[in-house]
């Protein structure tokens, strides 16, 4: 089952600025191999369920173990049965269909 | 590594009433033996992170197999390293902190 | 335009315990006479949009009073231009259904 | 009061392919003038709360007019009382962050 989620993770009480946290993250998506995309409030990734679902827990488990005592994660999680779509053809069909509508 | 979720499901193009796809959920995760709560939007589990996790797979499995041609999951998150807590401390420190502050 | 909506407000870098800015929301929603029900993961809230928005817009005016310096929210918003529904409907009709189903 | 929102809207009930109501709301943010960027699980807003807020409420409704009985909208909505910040920061912070891990 292919899947794209948007993650999004918040460390509780390590400070106002996330980055190090968040960096953390991109490198273990990255380093799983997963097509993700970073924006300004979450990444999109996308695979088939387990390695995703896979790379959220094991960003869970990292933080954790780099000190962060609490953890909430707010995760979109998108699956279609009917035909297969890239987190690319998503945000593309909007823009093409706005350009159409504007000739 | 516990979990505690809020688990909300959404099927696409099956009509309005989304009853008959919530309720397989349930039995979904109750099948599992997983400590859960309805809510008016959403469901709450908690649990080791594998088997919650694999509950809202199987629900995606399942609402698809059912017909759902497409399926978008909101799903919160909560891990800590701190201590543990359930489901019903969580609001219960809520309601026992107001009714201390109003006494 | 009535709206249900899940609401989960969480404040950074304010401890790993956020019961007493969960309490003051509830208080600020009760406050304003909406109709919500606390849960494990957040406080779903019904109403007119107007005020419900007001709600949390207060939720996180009042929040950075109290000191805290981020907050993230997570809002699920429900609409329906064919029928009204409240709160408890939603949750009720699903356990009807499962209720009929294994008589 | 500042914000940096993800709006993600949910049509049920109109098929699997999204776009033209995506499409619509995307019109309707640029419409208001507010700094906006889509991504392929929803739209980055910022601007002040009011008009941000006013704009997800315009999407509701328009969505509802073209025929829409039921929305689901997740929203993820940030404040900050320490410092001001855009949504090109959030991104960029973590970038730059990461670049210079690797040197």
């Amino acid at each position: 089952m292919k899947v794209i989620v948007d993650f999004c993770i918040t460390p509780l009480n390590m400070g106002t600025s996330l980055t190090p946290y968040i960096a953390e993250c991109q490198l273990i998506i990255a380093d799983m191999g997963l097509s993700h995309q970073l924006h300004a409030y979450g990444t999109n990734i996308e695979g088939e369920w387990e390695p995703v679902m896979e790379a959220v827990k094991r960003c869970h488990a990292r933080l954790h173990e780099m000190g962060v005592p609490r953890l909430s994660t707010q995760l979109k999680i998108g699956t279609r049965s009917d035909k297969e779509q890239t987190m690319a053809d998503k945000a593309e069909h909007v823009q093409a269909f706005i350009a159409k509508q504007s000739q």
